[in-house]
């Protein structure tokens, strides 16, 4: 697939909240994920897929989706960007709030080898 | 002004190829500049006004722009993303060639203090 074919798909997964299929389907095993930041003695970088999906099922297990605008993509060569604009509440605190970011993914061989997500910590 | 204002603004001057007034009206004194990669034993990162303009300087000096097409913004919280379509000619070498990139900023009080760029090397 082409840079713009997966930046489709994957706008098209996250806008149905699929967003373990995405990664599931588009993403390479060299997948390298950069937070904007990290808890205090973590890592901001995921790297390898089982790393990225367990990111992912941690996301999904202590979050409740109220709503997900996913606007883009945006594509230049072998990179693309979105945004994402959530309503969630973070589940073990029972804290509701809107998260804006920009994500920036790089494709190589038809698959998502980095992203990296943008927003104020 | 908003990041909003901002992005729209800075597409708005860079579409017109007005990039040196970009960074000298939008962007902060703090400004830090994050280039995809460096020579061998430079920096990617380019911190403060004057080293930002001095590098914008040396490409509006060695760069003949033949087109320039700049997409979005999409705007997501304090930062947005841009790509730049670029048909340009590196003067030293006489070498023509296209570069498209992604772009992503951060606004903090109406100016742009963080820029990345993204491109294959």
């Amino acid at each position: 697939m082409t840079t713009q074919q997966v930046a489709d798909k994957l706008v098209q997964l996250c806008s149905e909240g699929k967003f373990q299929e995405a990664v599931e389907t588009l993403y390479s095993p060299d997948i390298v994920s950069m937070e904007a930041g990290a808890p205090p003695g973590q890592s901001r970088e995921s790297k390898g897929l089982e790393a990225v999906k367990a990111k992912g099922d941690w996301w999904v297990a202590n979050h409740e989706v109220h709503s997900a605008t996913v606007e883009g993509p945006l594509v230049a060569g072998s990179h693309f960007a979105v945004t994402f604009k959530l309503d969630i509440t973070f589940k073990p605190q029972s804290k509701r709030f809107t998260m804006e970011e920009v994500a920036v993914y790089k494709v190589a061989d038809g698959k998502v080898v980095y992203e990296e997500f943008f927003y104020n910590m």
